[in-house]
């Protein structure tokens, strides 16, 4: 049987500000991410969230980041090998308090924004993140696309990786994602999207922003929950996907 | 035979600011409370200052205290109960994180500054402190001035508590350490402050600033590493209590 | 003739976190206090509001607050009478740079949160502040409660002050508002509001929440841009003020 | 008469870190570059800080930086050109309200770290700052190597701009300093620096890491406040200066 995991970013307010509309998508999905303070998030933001993945039997991951919340960690940050690994472990325990308090585990980490980007194709960085990973614990899941820099670090050092992939973005034929900035970055079209995920899912594979038929690992499916279109596209896409006979379950059932 | 712990908050530097001895102070002390990011120190300090703790057999402790760097954590803040309770657990599990990936384990917590001062007298504060340290994990010692509502909180919680006691202050009758704006707040002369330290340790009392004998519940002494002068007194602190029988040993060993 | 300025706070979204319907409140305002990027703001957020506000005609103060982003200057804060003086220097200079480029004038200076309540009871806070605007700039007319100790200090310094009241809040017969926390501290019947405030601003006289008849100084008017209700309900002052022969005007035609 | 200019950093202390030893190594110099809060210190610092240069007739500059006081400013970060401009902006202000506090005016901006180096061979980067400092005050002067991109900025938006050379560091032939990593990047022999610099000063050139003699524009001599020896070694610039006949001015009096 096909199984995929649906994971999104959660826990992303900080203090007065709200962001997202966690209470919304967390129905539909099977993964959180949950952010962890230094992009975004503080202690009373991540508490709830814990709490509010556990309610519905959703499984937790951290979300660390760059300490930029004016930029939400989406600026690049020439951090060294050595404080990024010390910046993943911080996070990473900060974050699994909460899920002690709570008695619930944590499963997995992504890394969020700029840090995702630039370990995606920095062997040192993507190196810094795995080490730091499974010096904290060695069962954690990395949660990165299968391509990338970090995949292959998490196999070095001996860590689970799932495949992620994204159902609204266009790929370039080595896999990486199309830019934002460059035109057709973003897949608009709803139908075409599910038909993409249904592929990616299905069959192992994607049409390139080429037009070449490219292989992708489609372990788990980033999905957004920022907007009341981007909830009812998971829900079609939920839908979707069970028409198709594909089991949504979390990343721990679906990687070994 | 007497047995007491000496207690150092270590790890206070942040980023290209340098702050205390740390590596001077560690042979000396028995228990160690790491500053988590809050009102001092960054990954990177609290990474290195869980291997210098490890490479002396120093016991970890995690020192957490107000979001402040730049009031050191010594301001006064209003924060709820319920953040206050999440700012512990995000701090405790920060360095937490370190230990796991050092492989030693965390053995109490000694709220900083501010947050210490606060809960000392303040109910609501101190138990917040203490179901947050026992929610994540409840082996954790609370390290705490014995008459304090934390101490207090401690036992309705069923968390055990280590009594500090301070080598260069003096206190009210009622206990409490006169505030460092009174005359008198500091012991200066150290023939003096060695001649306190071993009476509470020994004796179980101490001379009130109002000249009346008070009890006191010494299983931690409070030293500092911040200075030539503060070092050469912790030596003295530690041969003047091996002359007289006193073994220095970690909280662990002292509260049951 | 009758007037009366009405200010709202602006400005107050952070980086990627929005706060606020700035556009749609301004064309109703004539002052606006501009969050400086210690409770609320960033550089590129003052920036947009100074332009915001320069298009409209707006009339800009600052909005200084407490270094406390998470807490957004709600939390009261132990900062020293020097510290709180350099504080509000800093971020009326940072406003400043925006108006300097933008070639418009700082006519105002409103504390927010945490540090308006404090200071409105505390002399030596307000004398710092006071004298932290005139420092700077004696020209800036400070905005707070006629009766409070910041307007004292403001006129014991030489200072220009404003006399600002609330259209949605019970006073007490002090002339301080009902705390938040207690019943019928907020006004939620518009009606009543509304008469509340024409009667503010033509009588000079409220009725506190005993009962009695007390008098206020309504030179400024506090309203919120935070919601559609809020939106409505300014747009009926202003019609209301209209209809009554008030007219609309900054604090520097109100204040000599 | 040959003249020239001794700039520092100062004011670069935070909350409860003292850095630098600013009351010492003012006396000798004629400008100083302030820390404005973003990559180190806060209000109160830089209220100090801008006594400390008035007492000393010491001409005051802002020295704004990337917002990393974790990094110290020294990490590169991918800001955005629009919001650089608005930070440069609001640290000039921010500053501009101390100045203005203490009746002296704001003469120069250097930025500092990360900002500085990027924006040395960043054309939109060195526009952004150029602009932004243009926007608050036309009169400001930019202190900057003569041969980089921020200095052409400066021409071309009508700011004066003045050449900063060091000390202390070898030069490719560009004009470009060495970097920090490289062997060679660093004068440590103090006879030979001190003769480069008499070189720079009294000739415009200087020999190339190559060997190569290139030309300097030497109008302001960057030097470190930060060791006794950084000391001694300001003191023994100034002593051959003055026995070359060079003498010691603010940079006002150099730039036109």
């Amino acid at each position: 049987m096909y199984t995929v995991d649906l994971n999104c970013d959660l826990g992303e307010s900080f203090g007065n500000y709200k962001c997202g509309m966690d209470e919304k998508i967390i129905p539909y999905i099977s993964s959180a991410n949950v952010a962890c303070g230094f992009h975004a998030s503080d202690p009373l933001v991540m508490e709830h969230t814990v709490e509010l993945a556990k309610n519905y039997g959703v499984h937790i991951g951290a979300h660390p980041g760059y300490p930029d919340l004016t930029g939400f960690g989406r600026r690049n940050m020439q951090v060294s090998e050595e404080e990024l690994k010390a910046m993943i472990q911080y996070q990473i325990g900060a974050l699994k308090a909460f899920c002690d308090a709570f008695g619930v585990s944590l499963y997995h980490v992504k890394p969020h924004g700029a840090m995702y980007n630039m370990a995606a194709t920095h062997t040192g960085l993507a190196e810094a993140i795995c080490r730091g990973i499974r010096e904290v614990d060695q069962n954690l899941i990395l949660l990165a696309p299968a391509g990338s820099e970090m995949f292959r670090a998490a196999k070095k050092f001996g860590l689970r990786a799932a495949g992620e992939v994204f159902a609204d973005r266009a790929y370039e034929e080595n896999g990486t994602l199309v830019p934002r900035r460059k035109e057709g970055a973003v897949i608009t079209e709803e139908e075409v999207a599910i038909e993409r995920v249904v592929g990616m899912v299905k069959k192992g594979t994607v049409t390139a922003v080429t037009g070449k038929e490219i292989e992708v690992q489609a372990d788990s499916i980033c999905v957004h929950g920022d907007g009341p279109k981007a909830l009812a596209f998971v829900k079609r896409i939920r839908e979707t996907l069970a028409e198709e006979g594909v089991k949504i379950c979390p990343l721990s059932e679906i990687v070994q």
